[in-house]
C-alpha cells in the first residue's frame, strides 16, 4: 500500500497557506495512495487562544470541501466542533469523501482548549486495515489489542535535545506490541520557544524503522509501508549538529512568522554573542545581520578586536557605538541618588542598561529586531540585567548551559574558524568592572553547569546533589540563586526549547 | 457541631511558618470543634516545580506528625505521595490521628505535576456525617447523591472581578442540589500574578449564605456549621473596592515574598503612575516607595506638576532628574546610524528607554524593585516600549483597560482628592513627542476599550464585533494591533490577574 508522508512547516491561523501546501502535496498523489499530513496541518499549532476556534473550525470546513474535491485519499488534522465543544481531530478522506473523525484524547499542554475525545479509529483503504490517530493515545490503542496491519500516529511532538532517540525507542516498543507497521507522521518548524523537528518515520513490525524523513526540513516522501523497506543503519546526529539546526529554524522561523526580516545583535567579544551571531546569519543570512560593538572603559582591547574578528569572519556590517558618554550621562543624572555610595551593581547595570537601548535604537530605526544573547547558566543564577543583556526578541541559546555553549561553538568552528578562537578560549567576563571575570561571583562553570543540570534537569533534592560530592556552601549558594531570580526570568527574552526544563515554558518556580 | 475556619496567607515552601500558624490555630480550639485549613495550607501553593515535592512531602509528614501531638481534629491540605505518585490532598485527623485522605481528581492548570485521585471522601465526626474533598470535585460528588449533613469544599480559588459572585451562586447551587450545609475554606495572598481572596463561607442546605468571612484578610472564624445563623444579608463589595484591595495584597505580598521593601516609580502626571503610585503607597507604606520625575523637552508643564502634586498629596521622597542629556548623548551615539533619517518611534523609544534606565538606576543602587505602571489597553495594542514603560518587576493595573483605570482613580478620590484632578481630566499622552496625544495613533480609549473587551473577555469574533455597530476598520486595526503585539507582552512586567482574560497567564495568542 503507497502512502505519501507529508512533513510540512505550517503556519499557524493562515488556513489558506496551509491549504494550497496541501494540494501541492495531493496533486502529485494517485488514487491507490493514501497522504498523510500532521496534527493541526490546516490551521497551524499550537492555537492558545479560544477566541480563534469557531473561526478557524468554519474556515477550515470550507478548505476541506475545496480539498475534497480532488476526489484524494488522506489523513489530515484540524480543528472540530460539535454541540460547542471543540475537539483535535484527524479526518480521512477515501476518495473525496469524508470517512472517519479520530478525536484526541490524552490532551496535553496545547490541547488545554479542547474536549476529550475518543482516541484511536479504524478504516480500511486499499485491502489494508488502518488505525489512525495521535501518538498520544497511541499506548491506549494498543492495550485494546486490536489486530491492524498499520497505524497512523499524527502528533506535534515538541523538539528537545533527548526527544530523537527517545522516541525511537518509544516508537520501536509500541510497533512490536502491536504487531504492526507504525507511520508517524511530525510537523517541522518554530512557533516562538517551541520548535518542532519532523523526522516523521515509519517502524515495521518488529520494531525496525525502515524509512526517516530529515531534521528540521519540510519535504513529503512517498513510499510503500509495508513492502520492500530495509531496516535503516543510520547513524543519529550528533547533539550538537541537532542543536545547531535546531536554533537556526527556530530563530529563521521566530523571525519569519512575526514578520521581521532583520536582527541586531550587540558584540562583546564573548563567547555568546560570538554564537548567536553565527546562528543568526545561518538563519537569516549575512545581509540581515547588524553587529553593534559597545565598548566602555572596562572594555579590554582583545573584547573589541575579537567582537570585531567575529563581524569580519562572517561578512556582516557592523557599527562600533562607545557608550562612555552615556553611562556619564545617566551618572551625571543619578547623581541626586549616586553621590557619596560605593560604586557597584547599580553602576554596573547601567552600562548594560544604556547597551540595549543602543541596541534598540538601531532595531527601531531599522525595522529589526534584537537577538538575546543570555544563556541557561546565567538565566538560573540570575547572572545578567534586566532591561539590558537580559533583552532581545528571542534568547537564541537561552536554554543551553554555559559548558553546552561551548560545545556548540567548538562543533561550529570544527572545519573553519568562524568564531574567534580567542572568544572560546578566554575567561568569561561580563567586563562591568575592572578586570572582572564570571568567576568571581560564581563558581566556575564546569562545577555550576553540573549542580545546575543535577537540579534543573535531572530533579535532584540539594541533600542528592551534595551527596554526590559538590560542597554544600557552592550548592546552597547555587540553589538559592536559582530561587530567588525567578521574577527576573518572567522578564527575560523568551527561550527557544532545546530541553525539557526550558525555563519559563517547563522549569518554573514560585516567585518567593 | 462546631467548626473553626482558618482562612490564611501562607508562605510557599516555608513549611515552618504555615506550619506555627497551624499550631497557633488549633491552640484555640477544644476537642469537639473540627477546625478546617485551606487546600495546601502546610506547602503553600501554587508549587509548580516537580523537584520540590519530594521534600516537601518528607518536611510536611515531619510537620503534620508534630501537629497531631495537639489531640485536635483538623482538616487541612498538602502533597501526599503513593508510589512515586504524588497528589493533591486534604486529610482528616481525628483527635491527633490521621483517619481519612481525600485526593484531588479534576486538576487544575496548578496540578499539572499532580495524579489524579479519587475525589471526595465521607468521614463521621461528632455525630455528623461529613463529606471533604476539593471544590473542584463537588459536582462529581453531588452527582453521586449520597447523603450527608455537611459538605467541606477546601481549594484555593483564584480571585477576579467577577469570582465572588460566580461562587456565591455556585455554592448555593450545590447546597441546594445536595441538601447539605457547605462549608468553602479558600486561602488569602496573592503569589506572583495570582491573588487569592478569601471569603470562604458558609452556606445552608437551602443555598443561602450564612457565615462570611472577609476578603484579602487573614481570618480565623468559629462558628457552629448547622445551628443558628441567619442568612447574611450582606451588600457586595463595589467592584472598584474589590479591585482597589487585589491589587494591594498582590503588591504586598509580591514585595514581602520577594524580600524586597522599597518600590521606585516613574511619575508622568498621566493617570496611570497616579494610580499605581497609590496603591503601592498603601501596600508598602509611604517611607517605602519613592518617585521619580523625568522631565523631557516634550513633557508639559502640567504633567511635571500633577506629577509633584501626586507625591505631596501622598508624603511621599520624590526627585527630579531630567533625561535630557542621557537622550541627546543616546542620540549622539546613534548617529552613525540615525544621521538623515526622520525622527519617529526609534527616538521615542529612546525616551522611555532612557527613564527606565533611570529608575532601575535608583532602584539598584536602593536595593528597590520598579513598579510598571502599563494598563491593559496599552498591552494589547502595543502601544508602550518594551524595556522602557512597559518595564518593572511588577504591573499592579496591567490586567485593567484605560476606562477601568479611570474608574478605580475615581473611586480613590471618592473624599479626598488623592490623585491630582488634573491627572484624570486631561487627555491622555506619552509626551514623546511635541504636543502627542495617545488618540493620535489609537482610537479613543472608550471605544478602544469595548472592543478589547468583545473580543478579550467575552470571546466574539472580528465580524460578531463588527455587527455590534463598531466601524470595521477600526476593529480590524485593533484586532491586527492585538495579534501583532503578543511578542512584547511575553517580556512586558508580569500583571497582577484581576480578570479571566489576564495577559500572558490567560490570554494568549500565538506569537506570528
Amino acid at each position: 500500500m503507497k502512502i505519501n508522508i507529508a512533513q510540512l512547516n505550517v503556519k499557524t491561523l493562515d488556513i489558506n497557506t496551509n491549504c494550497s501546501k496541501m494540494l501541492d502535496v495531493l496533486k502529485e498523489s494517485d488514487e491507490k495512495t493514501l497522504s498523510i499530513f500532521g496534527e493541526m496541518v490546516l490551521t497551524g499549532y499550537p492555537l492558545y487562544n479560544k477566541n480563534l476556534y469557531d473561526k478557524l473550525y468554519q474556515e477550515s470546513a470550507l478548505c476541506a470541501e475545496d480539498i475534497c474535491k480532488q476526489n484524494k485519499s488522506f489523513i489530515f488534522g484540524t480543528v472540530v466542533k460539535n454541540e460547542d465543544r471543540f475537539f483535535n481531530a484527524l479526518v480521512f478522506v477515501d476518495k473525496g469523501e469524508v470517512k472517519e473523525l479520530a478525536t484526541k484524547r490524552n490532551l496535553n499542554r496545547f490541547d488545554t482548549n479542547f474536549s476529550e475525545g475518543n482516541g484511536f479509529e479504524i478504516i480500511n483503504f486499499e485491502g489494508k486495515k488502518i488505525a489512525f490517530g495521535f501518538l498520544d493515545d497511541i499506548s491506549n490503542f494498543i492495550k485494546r489489542k486490536i489486530e491492524v496491519d498499520i497505524i497512523v500516529a499524527c502528533s506535534n511532538v515538541l523538539f528537545d535535545k533527548q526527544r530523537s532517540e527517545e522516541l525511537k525507542e518509544e516508537l520501536s516498543l509500541y510497533a512490536k506490541q502491536s504487531k504492526a507497521t507504525i507511520v508517524f507522521v511530525n510537523r517541522v518548524g518554530a512557533e516562538g520557544s517551541f520548535i518542532f523537528n519532523g523526522e516523521s518515520q515509519i517502524v515495521n513490525e518488529k520494531g525496525e524503522r525502515v524509512a526517516l524523513l530529515p531534521a528540521f526540513e519540510e519535504k513529503t516522501e512517498y513510499c510503500d509501508a509495508l513492502e520492500f523497506l530495509m531496516p535503516l543503519k543510520q547513524l543519529m546526529l550528533p547533539q550538537e549538529e541537532k542543536i545547531y539546526q535546531a536554533t537556526i529554524i527556530g530563530i529563521r522561523d521566530y523571525f519569519a512568522k512575526n514578520h521581521i526580516n532583520k536582527a541586531v545583535i550587540g558584540l562583546s567579544g564573548g563567547i555568546d554573542s560570538a554564537v548567536v551571531v553565527v546562528l543568526a546569519v545561518k538563519a537569516l543570512g549575512k545581509d540581515n545581520v547588524i553587529g553593534i560593538l559597545m565598548p566602555s572603559e572596562f572594555s579590554t582591547e582583545h573584547s573589541i578586536t575579537d567582537a570585531e574578528q567575529s563581524a569580519i569572519n562572517l561578512g556582516i556590517k557592523y557599527y562600533t557605538i562607545p557608550i562612555k558618554d552615556i553611562f556619564q550621562s545617566s551618572l551625571n543624572a543619578l547623581k541626586p541618588i549616586f553621590e557619596g555610595t560605593k560604586p557597584g551593581t547599580a553602576e554596573e547595570n547601567l552600562q548594560a542598561r544604556a547597551r540595549c537601548l543602543v541596541v534598540m535604537g538601531v532595531a527601531n530605526k531599522i525595522g529589526a529586531a534584537m537577538m538575546n544573547t543570555s544563556n541557561k547558566s546565567e538565566s538560573a543564577v540570575g547572572y545578567g540585567t534586566l532591561y539590558g543583556d537580559d533583552s532581545g526578541a528571542i534568547g537564541a541559546i537561552g536554554d543551553l548551559f554555559k559548558t553546552e555553549v561551548y560545545k556548540l561553538a567548538n562543533y561550529i568552528n570544527k572545519e573553519e574558524e568562524i568564531i574567534p578562537k580567542n572568544s572560546i578560549i578566554k575567561a568569561p567576563s561580563a567586563e562591568l568592572h575592572y578586570d572582572q571575570k564570571d568567576s568571581d561571583s560564581l563558581p566556575e562553570y564546569d562545577v555550576l553547569d553540573r549542580i545546575l543540570k543535577e537540579y534543573i534537569e535531572n530533579h535532584l533534592t540539594k541533600e542528592e546533589i551534595i551527596n554526590k560530592g559538590f560542597e554544600k556552601q557552592v550548592v546552597e549558594k547555587v540553589l538559592t540563586l536559582i530561587n530567588r531570580n525567578e521574577w527576573k526570568r518572567h522578564q527575560e527574552a523568551p527561550a527557544l526549547r532545546l530541553s525539557k526544563s526550558c525555563f519559563t515554558t517547563d522549569f518554573i518556580n514560585p516567585i518567593s
